[in-house]
């Protein structure tokens, strides 16, 4: 019988339609993996992108991770900041920045076959871009996320990269999940991701890893087949601060879930944006809870289905698995 | 320049990308059609549908326009209604309905060719199973989509039809979309959609059709390339008063604005979601101003571009062509 379940930090239901239950093998193959072109990400090709915002280098000098501007912007660094109305409308000047992170010198093009010392290279090198990309006021977020696979947005070039983009407004979705977070906090003192990690450790049906002061886990009411959210045990709204606390156990736990989803699912494409709290400084007030309240984690969203098309219109999603089925699937596969 | 339009209703900023701004015919070309297989809706194979639940009939007996259930529902209507919470948690039964509605008898694939007399018996099949619905004091809402083409989910079978799916939750989509016309409205009087007509129509460049009371228009702030919005001008809330106003005005500029997507952009997948008012029984007091603030019209969303990952986590969308713009082409398209 299928089930409506909500997600409790969004309030957006999900239906679980168990009519349709598919197991891993039932997702028809996607094809990820572009062939190798002309690549301007490899080793011996710096020339070829903008000049490099920052790097991480071995003993040697050579760059092992490494930050560019885009080639096609969506947001400009150099632009004034304005705003306007026109009748019902707002608008305002695209100022902000966009910027890819190369996670390899190497072809290499799923960040899940990356050493581990190279996924905690690229989580170090987003902390640094938001540490310092939070230093314009005129930035309210940075958004850090990945598209890999063509059917997930990840293009032709098949190297492994990442995107940020800082923005000079808040995002609906984060501020949705902020205020979801807020509201929860307000009625109960807690955490709600602190709640939830606690509730699923101690069913148990819907984690995947536990390791090292990180929890993956399949949410209770997910959006997508074979969804996996990867929070840290200790409690902190920002994701930058992962540098100074516990970013070898961010690592290997990250790096091991995708491996699992890479196996289990045969390389799908997918998606992964990194769920932080804003930058403090315009809105003290509004965010006076926020360091108690919420709580920094990555989602991943493996791209199994195009039956997807409604859901845009309607916030209403039919995922065709049972979430404490898949977290079995992703648990039991050896990485 | 790129620039951040805010949608009025909704709040949501989405990045119009002029740098990578695109023309109809850069679009890669999506396959839309897939190959006619065994076709269980089609005329003279009725016995391979469950049970018929409404149809339309011509002057000889012959239906027209067929609603049958789901042979695969996401929602059950025999279901028994219960809810119940778990820890953080909260879930439903999946009770409800899920129908589709055959489009024609005939092996026709796209909506937009059929007769114009077709689309208004789809209309008219979507308002009797509204009304027929909302009888049922455990349904909060229904929602009439299509998915049309391998893309936009709409699956193996080549033959028009969609879908109403009837739910015992207010969808988030719908509630946000409810709470921004309410908020406009207590502090203008006015209804935003009316608003945005009347704005529209005095600018007149974002405009496609304006036939017969009603308005073919891309948004100010649309999410995808090509997106139209289809509005009566006269106010009302719910979707199935147009049955005794103005269905032949709607079928005849919704059929349009189909038919000029298609030929524009060679035959692409699109879903359109039917976005309407939900029963007003369980919430009186909440939705007290829903006759003066919300105003039910037609979203369609052609999907031509894959770049649509990171949307999902984050509210965030990046549209490549300009409103203005994609409103003139398809202005221009002649049908």
């Amino acid at each position: 019988m299928p089930q409506l379940r909500k997600d409790p930090i969004l309030g957006r239901w999900v239906i679980i339609s168990t009519e349709r239950a598919k197991r891993p093998k039932d997702f028809p193959h996607i094809e990820s993996k572009p062939a190798q072109e002309d690549c301007p990400f490899c080793r011996g090709r710096e020339t070829e992108t903008p000049p490099e915002i920052f790097s991480i280098k071995d003993h040697n000098g050579n760059w092992r991770v490494r930050v560019v501007p885009s080639k096609t912007p969506f947001l400009n660094p150099n632009a004034e900041l304005w705003k306007k109305g026109k009748g019902p409308y707002d608008l305002i000047n695209a100022v902000g920045s966009h910027e890819i992170v190369i996670e390899t010198p190497e072809h290499i093009t799923n960040i899940a076959d990356l050493g581990e010392d190279y996924v905690k290279d690229v989580l170090e090198a987003y902390c640094v871009r938001f540490k310092e990309l939070g230093k314009d006021n005129r930035i309210k977020y940075v958004l850090a996320f990945k598209n890999y696979g063509w059917d997930a947005g990840g293009g032709r070039i098949g190297h492994a990269r990442s995107q940020l983009i800082a923005t000079p407004v808040n995002l609906k979705r984060v501020k949705e999940e902020l205020e979801g977070a807020k509201s929860y906090y307000n009625r109960h003192e807690r955490c709600i991701f602190c709640d939830i990690i606690r509730q699923e450790l101690s069913e148990g049906s819907r984690i995947v890893l536990d390791e090292d002061g990180v929890v993956a886990l399949v949410p209770f009411a997910p959006r997508f087949p074979f969804e996996v959210w990867v929070l840290p045990k200790e409690h902190s709204p920002d994701f930058y601060t992962v540098c100074e606390r516990n970013i070898g156990g961010m690592a290997r736990v990250f790096k091991k879930a995708l491996l699992k989803i890479k196996v289990l699912l045969n390389d799908p494409p997918y998606n992964y944006v990194v769920h932080t709290a804003p930058f403090r400084r315009p809105y003290p007030g509004y965010w006076s809870t926020i360091e108690e309240d919420y709580h920094w984690h990555i989602e991943i969203t493996p791209r199994l289905t195009r039956v997807a098309g409604f859901e845009w219109g309607s916030g209403f999603y039919i995922c065709p698995t049972l979430p404490e089925e898949t977290a079995k699937f992703l648990a039991e596969t050896k990485v």
